[in-house]
């Protein structure tokens, strides 16, 4: 069984986090829509990290092959992705990193999710899973610069402390991230919104800007 | 005209702050609903910092004899106090540190603000105030021992830029602090709902913790 598989893994950061867990000597299945799209992201891959064990196919296929799954689509397509897919994934580990965010000409806003956050929206779409949510603030661009190392913390969150175990050990193999542990699943509505607030400052620093916890 | 004024500042946040500005060298003065109170507020700021320049009285001589006025009181009596003051506090810069959270035996969650922050809703209170929020996330405790530096950033959200430069220059008064600028006002939000995040952490971590913004 592949490690980890990624649900629309063919997205920037998708493709970005693949590279960095190929690179830390995991196997990863690239997800998509398209296998067309999928196989040009396992070749993209391939030329940033040729030691990759890393094959793709469907989003389907990801959902079955992978241990855990991350969940890797723009906000947009979050639900019915998830929905149409819930039964494959069943109750695997399920990683979202999902940020329901909306853009505009005065900068870039949280979106309102119903659920709360968009991990909690994945839990009542895939109630079998153990949602867990992370890696929202690792940039895309940096996450694809394999050979600089990434500064900052991941904070994960969920209901499940094993899962969340898990998820946090992933965390920390890539190079220089660490891991913290941001309580319950509930709590990740104030780590995907802060999303938004980065986005800002990146926009203001000219920047690409990651969080920390200091203190710990 | 003195500096600095607290609405507020007999609490934890308000008498840290004012413990360490007082370290800086600023004069500030400390309002409260009760002389008795803000007389023992300034008691302890002496107390902590023996050169201290500070006096204390009401919260309406506070905005009278602050050209700068924080306010610091809990989130419950944020509205009411501000809408009371307002004419007093008119054009000045009126720094708000409010958070607006619920505490339960689950952990601490962000509370819904139908203006939208906490610092949205002191805009609509005092709309000749030149608004800006910052300062949320350093730990009261920490702020108050007074010999040992404090770590990670503070976050300042504002409309106004000049005003929100001054509160920048302020925040960086207090040894090892980087102020960092949040964007507009309506990015408060994200900084206040954090607070929520950073208390459920340290209940996790057993630890006092801030934030730090990295790639800046």
């Amino acid at each position: 069984m592949t490690r980890i598989a990624f649900i629309g893994g063919t997205g920037p950061e998708g493709l970005g986090l693949a590279m960095r867990f190929a690179k830390a000597g995991e196997e990863v299945f690239i997800g998509s829509r398209s296998e067309q799209r999928a196989a040009e992201a396992v070749a993209k891959v391939l030329e940033k990290v040729p030691s990759a064990r890393v094959s793709g196919g469907l989003n389907a296929e990801a959902c079955r092959a992978g241990e855990i799954v991350f969940v890797t689509v723009p906000y947009e397509a979050h639900k019915d992705t998830l929905a149409s897919l819930a039964e494959l994934i069943d109750d695997k580990i399920l990683v979202d990193v999902a940020v329901p965010l909306q853009f505009g000409g005065h900068g870039v806003r949280a979106l309102d999710v119903p659920e709360g956050s968009a991990a909690e929206q994945a839990r009542a779409l895939v109630p079998n899973a153990k949602v867990v949510s992370g890696f929202h603030h690792l940039d895309a661009t940096l996450l694809q610069n394999v050979e600089k190392p990434m500064q900052g913390d991941v904070i994960v969150c969920s209901d499940h402390r094993a899962a969340k175990r898990t998820v946090m050990e992933l965390a920390e193999k890539i190079e220089y991230l660490r891991a913290v542990d941001g309580g319950v699943l509930a709590n990740s509505r104030y780590v995907e919104e802060w999303t938004a607030l980065l986005l800002n400052i990146n926009r203001i620093y000219k920047a690409r800007t990651g969080v920390r916890i200091v203190g710990i």
